[in-house]
């Protein structure tokens, strides 16, 4: 077992994780939760989504939430932009990176972009051209990595060939999601591989969700495999579209836990990023999902 | 990545789990839970305790239950016998194998057991020479091997003091439980490479708690250093009494999901344990704790 010594969290809570709970949260309780996600030591935290709000109603007041942020010095914060018109808001909004999002899965592209996998990079492309001449980074997803709603198993291949397109158009990284959960280590070390083959290993970035519980498995086995950037989301944001009622996005608390006890460095301090969680989750009107925080609460309590 | 073909799963939901519910559960619907996870493929099924009822209310009717069971030919009924009256009652009842529980902390032991590490262990010498000359074969629990509520840190040391003490006097088997699931997977590793200098690795059992979300990524590390025996508990029956409202034992549903992706053969129909997640979980008038019965849940429903 070996592992990189130092992780980088990326985390996703504010905008995937939010955009995906039933009930609606203010701009000004988004930019207070990003607020305290950065003082809690997050480096790099997904604020807002800058695309049609007519697709997306809770990201109407993604430029709302990013002019009530208090920015820190060295923490970057981040915005999706599939299109020029979404890239142009992020701009003026003032974002440090953006990011595009491909599926690996023509099923998934269809349903949730509208239209095919060859389609959705040729409209990323000129953005990512604009971003690189305003010298804004740009991050890459590719979701449905390891399994696909409508279109069951997602081979490697496919997976690699998406990935290989966006980094070859000019990401910096990207970010590889099984966006139903369903992966186990085995699987997700074939998807590594072969995406590995096309693309340096420190550019790539997992995003796993625990649907079925298998997220701290699967990061365990990408670390293995050398990765060191991870996607997560604080309590455990979001929810899975697919599964009524069943887990989405990891919880950052639980993936410090485990790489606090693998002596792994993230920057983050555990107790305040439990107290975030525990925050925006009675904001929501629930508790966390993430189980550290749950079993942490009792000590918080008493402190 | 390499790991056993096939792994040996040890239910304890019955038991383990039932025992630390809120809910007090009849005896015939313990019977009924063991001969569902029997009908589901599960091998062994801790069904019962034979402790004093003083202690432990729930366990009263431990001779109920045995007695209500369908037995399965094949399929192994085991209780927890702590001395030599527990003995004597768990065999007129009929078990097929019978288990004695050590503590790898003194704070734990006094705590639970209400004796020193040692005293304990003297206590388990008759009852194991008993069930030698029953010809039944007796195995043997060791707590807190990650972690203790009173005590803090564990040695491996410790832990592996206690586990060849009880493989020593005769248990066929020996069961490291992390009580309250504070382990990760490099921790999990040097405490089995302690245990495994005394006791061949196919004669040791992992027992991980799902309190910090960790279990399966112990479990994953604990499959490459090649244990093949697994507890767990249906539904994640259990919680844990060390941090309110946290989860206990790690759901059976979940390590066969994984398993199964690991393409590690256990002999478990996967839907029918998750049935079974959710017919235990109505009786107790809440949802599992498993991620994957609550991800299974809609498509089971369609089905």
């Amino acid at each position: 077992m070996a592992w990189p010594t130092r992780v980088r969290m990326f985390e996703v809570g504010p905008r995937d994780g939010l955009q995906n709970e039933k009930q609606e949260v203010s701009p000004a309780v988004k930019a207070e939760l990003v607020d305290r996600l950065v003082a809690a030591g997050i480096g790099t935290v997904e604020a807002a989504s800058f695309v049609s709000p007519k697709w997306v109603p809770q990201m109407a007041g993604s430029a709302e939430v990013m002019a009530a942020i208090h920015r820190v010095p060295g923490a970057r914060y981040t915005a999706l932009t599939p299109n020029m018109r979404g890239f142009e808001a992020a701009r003026e909004a003032g974002v440090d990176e953006v990011a595009v999002f491909a599926a690996a899965s023509e099923g998934f592209s269809r349903k949730n972009i509208n239209c095919s996998v060859a389609e959705s990079l040729e409209m990323f492309r000129p953005v990512v051209e604009a971003a690189k001449a305003a010298g804004l980074p740009v991050r890459g997803y590719v979701s449905c990595v390891l399994g696909c709603p409508f279109d069951g198993d997602v081979p490697p291949g496919d997976v690699a060939r998406v990935a290989a397109a966006l980094y070859g158009m000019g990401c910096y990284e990207v970010s590889l999601g099984d966006t139903i959960g369903v992966g186990t280590p085995a699987r997700a070390r074939a998807m590594l591989e072969a995406v590995a083959g096309d693309i340096p290993v420190e550019k790539i970035g997992v995003h796993y969700h625990d649907t079925y519980g298998q997220a701290l498995a699967n990061i365990l086995a990408s670390l293995e495999f050398g990765i060191a950037t991870i996607d997560s989301s604080v309590a455990g944001l979001g929810g899975c579209p697919y599964a009524p009622g069943a887990t989405g996005n990891v919880a950052t608390e639980d993936v410090v836990y485990m790489l606090d006890g693998l002596g792994i460095e993230t920057g983050i301090d555990l107790e305040a990023l439990v107290r975030t969680a525990w925050w925006i989750s009675d904001r929501l009107g629930r508790p966390p999902v993430s189980r550290v925080a749950r079993a942490m609460k009792a000590r918080l309590d008493q402190a």
